[in-house]
């Protein structure tokens, strides 16, 4: 699966994005990332972003939790175990910093630990708006490079 | 026009996932990534990758033309000078990276951050596969949270 994921990626990499001459064309070395290509680069960077943000969630909702019980968020043991993980181990591989957690011996950190994967694929499912980030990513590019060029020619002149 | 950005991506983070009870609801709190929404992390992150993409397929296309004008790239001042660049410099912002390359006095440099600068927003817009990530990243989250899943159980059997 993830091979044929790969050697997919690859070809498009290396396609030829406008007709014609040396413009347009973009040929992107296919282990250009730690012998990945962009696209497997991209996808291991948004796995990492979504487990960062389900952590961050269920961190919010034990909080939310504990002050519904009328206590305060950090006399609540799996509110304080969560935050002192996330706070302890910067999230490298997404998976290898869940499986750690799933891992532990106390009940607490596996309770939270089940919540944050489930929380993670509901949010890279149905919540994180990938057409919001193409359509921000591209006119982000677009205006930053009219930027530089507009300071590259005033330094010209 | 970036806070107007980043206040829709906010408002989006804040959804409701599942109508109903606790199962399927995602909070995430708007300033979760040092003051940033998720998909303005996922933009930002991927302006570095574009760049970095950007400056490899540059590095590459000198190498190309070193060649085919019957030298080795390492003779070639535009190659090396921005082999130089990119392992010298980390991408942690994509802008100041090409801004800082496209204020050097020598032509080989601007004459290369010229062209960067050309091919990320080629990539941007005509050849990186939004789609291709979003789907994979999506079975991706679902095949790893299936495979943590059963080493949990088979731990508790």
């Amino acid at each position: 699966m993830r091979a044929s994921l790969g050697r997919r990626a690859v070809t498009r990499a290396n396609v030829v994005a406008r007709g014609g001459g040396r413009p347009g064309r973009v040929h992107v070395p296919s282990d250009a990332f730690q012998g990945r290509s962009p696209e497997i680069a991209a996808r291991d960077a948004l796995g990492r972003l979504f487990t960062a943000v389900a952590a961050r969630a269920v961190i919010a909702e034990e909080s939310e939790a504990a002050i519904a019980g009328g206590m305060k968020p950090e006399e609540s043991e799996r509110y304080e175990v969560l935050k002192k993980y996330v706070e302890e181990n910067p999230i490298r591989d997404g998976n290898a910093w869940m499986a750690a957690l799933m891992e532990r011996d106390d009940v607490a950190s596996r309770m939270v630990a089940l919540r944050v994967l489930e929380l993670r694929k509901t949010y890279a499912e149905e919540v994180f708006d990938f057409e919001r980030v193409r359509e921000q990513v591209i006119s982000e590019v677009r205006s930053e490079n009219d930027r530089l060029m507009s300071e590259y020619v005033k330094r010209l002149m």
